[in-house]
């Protein structure tokens, strides 16, 4: 079987799809949902159907394209990553497992592989938490860790709901029906960029992933004392930004505290009430991401920003309350998927490194339904979810040259 | 002379302005310019023409009311304050200074007496720097603190230029023409509320103001690095956040520990880019307002602040820069004013406290123009800038016979 890449047209459908964007480039923006994300998904089912795939959309907007095999009662092979792009930031991210993963499905049909198994390309609705606060929300839904209650419950920033977001979209029915029925893959493999500075620094293409952090998001919102920014003594003050200010220090420093490396924790939001140059603030809310890959180590942050705020209340005598968004448990991939991309680069002539994931991503839920794994490939600088988040067409290209193998090996 | 107020009149209209307001009651919340604020304009005007006074507009919005005088070639004497109020605020702030201080002109004209020189109510434009950013717009200009250019320099958050917003609201002419002739006011008296919890811990019913604290604000901006919240290390980070967070801490430090409780500081607004859960902030910008009655101790506290971020720039590998949107010196009370109001005190029976105002008023600046003063009245709680700020009906009577009183004294 002669399987070859054609890397200038994952280019091509790369720059193609980084324009549907509401940032001009080489910014991308694109919110799940927004004119930019239907414009998207209209041209790549396009794309899926210029390729043969038959494509079915579920009740949240995840999009599945599928290569019939030869016995379509066999439980498919799937592979899949997003194309919603947080506000002002890279080409790659995501993309690089749709449009390489839909490259590797076009390498197999070329090549005149006929498989076994179904292959299917699965495109996840919202990966990133921009719109409705929650990452993974297609993923979450599919894996039946998030409650389809999540319809009515969970809005975005102007106040509608998920529901009414989707069906606007055009995304009816109803969304207990995203769940996915156990058994109905017997694999899911994503390509993506690493999001980290290893494999480039090592020169090396390939990362197999072997587990993927554990993430957990909250907002912490303090409740201080307003007032007028000339009258009020400072002795007399209840800031609500000096204490939020305290909690963004003490997690920063609970993070870089823990020995070991794959900690992490993030302020990454911050809302001032009610936010004049002249007033103090009476209100401010958090929003902080804390990962390990290890679920005790990040619940030790936890705990140390539980006991932090606990202090910094009693100490300025304000509210400080939390409100989870999401605390996850890390995943290991499956030691056979492991072992397949294994096989896969060895086949590529490909070098590879084993690694862990500290973003996380839609395979964390999808490990939850069926045996899953990863591919990493280099991205410069380990940089993303900004405007320079770059990886090059050769990178690429091994990436779904190790996945269209894999794929391959898995579909029998 | 018999001077009598009619307090529930004041109480009355101050209700009527209050609900000219994009927050619903009890909050108020009107910005220069708004429809709201337009609407306000139009009711105070009716009420000026009501009462029979000249009404002169220029070309920001400054309003001018005269009562005349027995010799118009006199230089006038005036009062007044303003009524724009800034997000989720209160009622009494600046309002009892114009709504006072026409009842105060409304009593003079009951009881019978001509006076000399003519008695001008004035209501400021923009004392409140929501719109554009820096305080006392209307008395600025005025003053010729500010130059005519910034018509097209200051912008409002949707871009739109001063010049653009004041010929939309219906003010056109030069904004060079708004710049007072020396000589023009012979005494000018604002009457407020004192924002502050002296008077009522003391229960005393006026305060005559000696001195006006310096303000200084400023933007600061921080350059960091952004990225993904779960994928770059905590060692290979330069989150503008934290840095953020490390400055206003710093700050509110340096005003605690002048040693004297006229030094505040406050960080009121925070704003960061790109603003995802999932995303390292790469730049924040902070609001920082920073004031004392000493000029000297307020600018020992704006070195410490430039001291802080060279350092917190060199440990964090952060760029930090600001940029000034106002540093203005303290005003001395004029001493004639003061013993006028300290009289006028005396023929209303009525206890007085010298005091420094923390808070700045568009008396700072008429304070570069003519002998100014001011007449502070107490707020419960010393509480301002909030929907629960609270001045009592007899409060404002009070403080406005003593105004009328003193206007009858200066107009002679």
């Amino acid at each position: 079987m002669n399987i070859r890449i054609e890397s200038e047209r994952i280019t091509r459908e790369l720059e193609t799809l980084a324009a549907f964007s509401e940032a001009p480039a080489p910014a991308v923006t694109r919110i799940v949902f927004s004119e930019q994300d239907r414009r998207a998904r209209t041209w790549l089912k396009q794309l899926y159907a210029e390729a043969g795939l038959r494509v079915r959309e579920d009740a949240v907007g995840n999009t599945f394209a599928r290569l019939a095999g030869a016995d379509e009662n066999l439980a498919a092979v799937a592979t899949g990553s997003h194309t919603d792009a947080i506000p002002h930031s890279g080409r790659f991210d995501g993309t690089v497992g749709v449009l390489g993963g839909l490259e590797a499905i076009r390498a197999l049909q070329r090549s005149g592989y006929q498989p076994r198994r179904s292959v299917e390309l699965i495109m996840f609705t919202a990966e990133e938490p921009t719109r409705f606060g929650i990452g993974c929300l297609g993923s979450r839904l599919m894996a039946s860790t998030l409650d389809a209650g999540a319809g009515d419950r969970l809005r975005d920033s102007e106040g509608r709901t998920l529901n009414e977001v989707r069906h606007g979209a055009g995304f009816a029915g109803e969304l207990e029906s995203v769940a996915l029925q156990p058994g109905c893959y017997a694999a899911f493999v994503e390509l993506h960029i690493e999001q980290g500075p290893l494999l480039e620094r090592r020169n090396l293409p390939v990362g197999v992933v072997t587990a993927i952090a554990a993430p957990a998001s909250l907002w912490i919102t303090v409740e201080g004392q307003g007032g007028h920014a000339g009258a009020v003594l400072m002795r007399d003050r209840h800031d609500a930004f000096s204490a939020a200010a305290e909690i963004a220090l003490t997690l920063e420093s609970a993070a870089r505290s823990t020995g070991a490396v794959d900690s992490v924790a993030t302020t990454g939001l911050c809302e001032v009430f009610p936010g004049a140059i002249n007033s103090i603030p009476s209100r401010v809310r958090l929003a902080v991401d804390i990962r390990d890959i290890d679920e005790a180590r990040r619940d030790g942050m936890l705990a140390e920003l539980e006991r932090a705020c606990a202090e910094i209340a009693a100490k300025r005598e304000v509210g400080i309350s939390s409100e989870w968004v999401n605390r996850d448990a890390p995943a290991a991939c499956d030691p056979k998927i492991v072992s397949a991309l294994r096989d896969a680069c060895r086949t590529s002539a490909l070098e590879l490194d084993l690694m862990v994931s500290r973003a996380y991503h839609d395979s964390l839920f999808m490990s939850r339904v069926c045996p899953s794994g990863m591919i990493f490939v280099p991205c410069r600088d380990g940089i993303s979810h900004r405007p320079e988040e770059y990886a090059s067409p050769e990178w690429i290209a091994q990436g779904a040259l190790v996945l269209a193998e894999a794929l391959a090996n898995l579909a029998g």
